[in-house]
């Protein structure tokens, strides 16, 4: 099988503003996964912030030879990620599996990416 | 020989729209590949969705002591890669080489970018 | 535990100029680490340059189950990083923990973005 | 010692035109070549084209404790790298040391970069 169980994404930050139109151009971060593998990928996120206790863990499945974008805006079970607001994220899988980062950051009128294969092992 | 077999990445987008003129600034997703060995390499390319089974696999060829960059804006055979939609990658080589992803991204007037080393086995 | 006790960031550039409003838009460079274990990490950050002795070390902690952003514009003791200069930086900590490099750069009316995770060991 | 001895970089492309004023933003690609140890660094890094032969090898040295940033812009023994050419690049040491790769692209008024941590052996 190709891929790894544990993934490392030390920077997240949601910009709390956009100048974008419609949710294609929307501020907001992205943890892509694909699943190579013939096997269902059941995970777990867990989302680290600098002055509390962690937040999740977070259930997310990416279904055989699938792959699956989660944007962190989206999490809302068992809390929203907060905006503005410094986070980092550590995603554990039963299958291996391989994970990136993004962000798009639309606060300006110009879009700006930012794109990083995670930290695995 | 330098390089790995098997390349993943996860995040795959192709924008829809382009303000740049002329191809250079099209929005484009590229996987670059380096074959810095003696012998020519043959690779199959499959690409990965949220909600069907993969496509490919596209053969590409790299010379000995070559790079190609190829755009999978590009790709046609078996068939085109969807615009607007998220999708992955894996690359699997008969000879090591080494793969990096990169995205041009100009739905807005002022492009964007970002790129990564993708994940090796 | 998860994670890497030595980090290193080849590139360290911090733009002199900025043109976003407020310390969010300020053009800055980040280590973002994240220490998901259980015990609190101690960590050293040195800084390099192309034409004197490194600057350093640093003293940051980064505790248990926590993830901290350091802007190396911040850093002050032994002394700051200077601007409009290349740098580079290395991080030892005493417990495992992981690492990334980000750049905001507004010297533009647009910001830009990198990121990468860094070099482990 | 720190890194290791052999660096490729897949993505090449040096913009032929830039928009921004001075050499700080002037479009460009960077190798940031980081070398912590005691010892200097000898270098020879080989430029890969998609069709002819390999450019190089050009000498690069980094001493002991110290960082370069070196443009890809401003190679020229034994030859010029040329713009708006896809190109990639294979850095080899002597010692162990540690590269980074980046672009500022510039062609628009508004700046886009892109970096990563290069691939290693």
């Amino acid at each position: 099988m190709i891929g790894k169980t544990t993934w490392a994404i030390p920077e997240g930050y949601i910009p709390g503003q956009s100048t974008g139109e419609g949710r294609a151009l929307e501020s907001h971060e992205t943890i892509s996964v694909l699943n190579p593998n013939d096997q269902d990928a059941r995970m777990e996120l867990t989302i680290f912030f600098a002055d509390r206790e962690p937040a999740g863990p977070y259930a997310l499945t990416v279904p055989a030879r699938r792959t699956r974008h989660f944007r962190f805006n989206d999490l809302s079970d068992p809390e929203p990620v907060p905006r503005d607001t410094d986070y980092a994220s550590l995603l554990r899988s039963d299958v291996p599996v391989v994970a990136q980062h993004t962000r798009l950051d639309s606060r300006q009128p110009a879009l700006a990416l930012l794109s990083t294969i995670a930290f695995s092992e």
